[in-house]
């Protein structure tokens, strides 16, 4: 429907100085240095699954496209950067007649993803490949962290309908445009924020506020002239005084007087505070005794996963979700770990691997440059195990194949019944962009597909199962003898 | 420096269409119903200081202002509205051509604020005042929660100094942005986010990552390299190997062959992970060992107030401290809850109070066009109360005044030697913008200023004094009265 309508708030805004300080003076650094060409490789990954769940789905994309595709130093940016007085005027230069070629991969959007696997890997001149660090992350951080949140309110509402309400408690307006997008491909089915119709054609909706029925002499005249403007579109907002004395009997007494002469049925009631099992019990067979047993009934009020699940199991009688302040935040979680890291560089074409020690044996960093194989059952499409390997390496699938831990290598498994699937697709091609985005509506369902492909075990809301994701052989004996390398060191 | 520039990401963004869906549908329900030149007042107000502070720090005015000054329907808009089909042509017609005429009244910037009390003041048609709620809420929701965070952390590193480093976590684009410009407006010294320095005129700083240590074969070479170019701007992060062992060593090697000859002295070294405790303590000696006692020490790995003010009262050896995700998302309560409420209509130029119930008390709204009186001792400038007031209220300073808890109203206290400000401030006059707002660096010293009006008890870190936010007798009457109107139904 508003496909055909090219708006986008999002092309007329150039982010190439949303940059934190360090990407310049490590640039300036570089190319003083003589290191403007050398090639390296960094990957994007995290570390945890927030909120204790079983895996995340990958969000951003999109977006991180249009960023790389739209990097520009204005003249103003330029002149900026020379009143620091500590940039040379070769890096402004470069700067100014920036041109962007480095080779890109990621994961697509709406696939579930896990820890220490590379969500984007990036190849390329280091300057560039370690400027555009802040905005992979900030993009892919924020989405992902959204999406993986939508996705587990959506799985406890058990296929009831849940729309993302938040806006008004978003961080910033891209907290709100972006977080809205992100819900969406988390599975919810619509959002209040009008803008993100607009630029994702995901579908916005809402109702009434408060002030709406206080604004009227009373809540009957504000329900009824509701009624008269929308006819086909009531839902009431039933608790502005009081849900069962006065905001149902109202809500009951305006279907029968507008609706019914018309022929029309009522859309649904929304409740907004108070005790949401009790009420909805009650509303429930309000509606249902006068009749209206297809009336839905909408809450909302603080809602998460958590909230759901237990008015759910209450039995509260409830049929769509709307959901605020603890989506569009992530509030029990609102940071996304992700991290990127300097995985190789090149010397004389030939691919150097490197390596980040940490006493915290979770911060070592998978090194060399990579791909991950999702690795499936072939009776029944289920996913087994994600294979972190060595970008040149190929899995034969004719043959068996054993994957072990990489920690607890005697934990092993042979498989042999299988097929694998690439999971990262090229995006940039040094510098060309080679890969188009799906709709956002596409990856919703892309996204409910691929996870309906985990095991119920990796699904489960708490304490699920670990996802297996291994290295390949030739990776893991890579990775022991750089640790062993650099631990010598300091024994 | 940069003021000169006229640069600003922001203006060329249209952000009129994020608003809620309800808003619109509202909007168009009052025009039909014949309510286009009703004239609404709405409060901005939120109801608890995140972290069980004692106050929160204002802040968004600047950009609450630049949205109201721009707002503005594009043809697409208005396409995009046509097709959802539920828009009379009379509405969209009204949107086309549409006037901002509000008058709105905000608590400047860097002003300490309480629950309860009006920070932004909205009059007008009430298609307008209504369809301004999201983005007042949104903009003054994100930028108060981090800047009253940031004061907080500000406030636990006992004047050292606390930089914003937290972009790549920020919840989007303008999570980081805005984010660093309300982090400065809390007291952060600078950002790591170089295009708010460009925007906003505030210092961005930064140093280097792992990612140069590693590109070099060694990190004593990583450091020469970085004290060739920056002679003057040696901050080294020495936690790439082993702080102890390698970092501190090669950092001190750095100065000796580089710096010295030179006769400079270096700024830093930066420490990223582990126990910075110990690690600083035992950092200090060498460098003073070396003859470095002026190379200050920075740390950096997801801080905040608690863990500051844990590694200051264990005695680390810290000058500085860079935060990052739990600054820039407020982590541990990522949620201001602020709201937006219908508080009066008027009929024939009288102004109606409205009342908002709730079985809640908290929820209970105050009536009314109103004031805020801040009351300061004549003695010590110290604040003593907040006094809600109706807005033709004068406050006579001559004579005492008597103030009382407006729950256990025989907690009274009586004023003599004082004087009063009245917060708000009017920003449009009738859709015309009357206020401009100073520079965010003018905000920070502003903030800074006035939060030490504040007595220490209302400004300690855990369980503090709450600050009297009183109502004045007469706002007191009008509340009892309509709730006792409202209940009386009900009973």
């Amino acid at each position: 429907m508003t496909k055909e309508i090219n708006f986008d708030v999002r092309s007329s805004r150039n982010l190439t100085m949303l940059v934190d300080f360090y990407e310049l003076t490590m640039g300036n650094g570089y190319l003083r240095d003589g290191l403007k060409d050398k090639i390296a490789y960094f990957d994007m990954f995290f570390r945890r699954v927030p909120d204790g769940g079983g895996y995340c789905i990958m969000a951003g994309v999109e977006q991180l496209i249009e960023y790389l595709s739209n990097l520009k130093f204005t003249k103003e940016d330029i002149d900026y950067l020379r009143s620091k007085q500590i940039f040379a005027e070769e890096f402004l230069d470069y700067l100014e007649n920036f041109e962007f070629c480095c080779d890109v991969w990621a994961v697509p959007e709406g696939n579930p993803v896990f820890p220490n696997e590379p969500l984007v890997t990036v190849r390329g001149p280091v300057i560039q490949a370690q400027f555009i660090e802040t905005m992979i992350l900030l993009t892919i951080n924020h989405q992902t962290l959204i999406a993986t949140k939508a996705n587990r309110i959506c799985r406890a509402a058990q296929g009831r309908t849940v729309m993302e309400f938040g806006s008004r408690r978003a961080q910033g307006y891209d907290g709100a445009i972006y977080g809205a997008r992100a819900a969406v491909i988390g599975g919810c089915a619509s959002t209040a924020c009008t803008i993100a119709e607009e630029m994702f054609d995901i579908p916005a909706s809402g109702t009434m506020a408060h002030s709406w029925v206080q604004l009227y002499p009373s809540e009957y005249e504000a329900f009824k002239a509701w009624a008269e403007v929308y006819p086909e579109n009531c839902t009431f907002l039933v608790d502005t005084y009081n849900v069962l004395k006065s905001g149902i009997p109202n809500a009951i007494k305006v279907f029968d007087e507008v609706l019914k002469p018309k022929g029309l049925r009522p859309k649904g009631i929304r409740i907004d505070s108070g005790d949401i099992t009790y009420l909805t019990k009650k509303c429930r067979k309000m509606l249902d005794n006068a009749g209206y047993s297809d009336c839905k009934i909408v809450i909302s009020n603080s809602l998460d996963e958590h909230i759901i699940n237990d008015v759910i199991s209450q039995g509260a009688k409830v049929d769509s979700f709307g959901v605020g302040e603890r989506l569009i935040t992530a509030k029990s979680e609102p940071v996304f770990g992700g991290v990127y890291k300097l995985v190789a560089i090149e010397d004389d074409n030939e691919i150097i691997p490197k390596i980040k020690i940490s006493e915290n044996e979770e911060k070592i960093t998978n090194p060399g440059f990579k791909k991950i194989y999702r690795i499936f059952d072939k009776d029944n499409d289920m996913a087994i195990a994600d294979l972190i390997a060595l970008n040149n390496e190929v899995i034969n699938t004719d043959s068996s194949l054993e994957i072990f831990d990489p920690v607890y290598t005697w934990k092993r498994k042979k498989l042999t019944n299988f097929y694998v699937k690439d999971l990262m697709v090229q995006v940039f091609d040094k510098g060309k962009q080679v890969y188009e985005s799906p709709s956002v509506l596409e990856i919703k369902d892309f996204a409910s597909e691929e996870t309906e492909k985990l095991w119920p075990e990796v699904l489960r809301f708490e304490n699920p199962h670990t996802y297996y994701v291994d290295l390949s052989s030739n990776l893991w004996s890579l990775k022991q003898s750089l640790l062993h390398k650099y631990t010598d060191q300091y024994k």
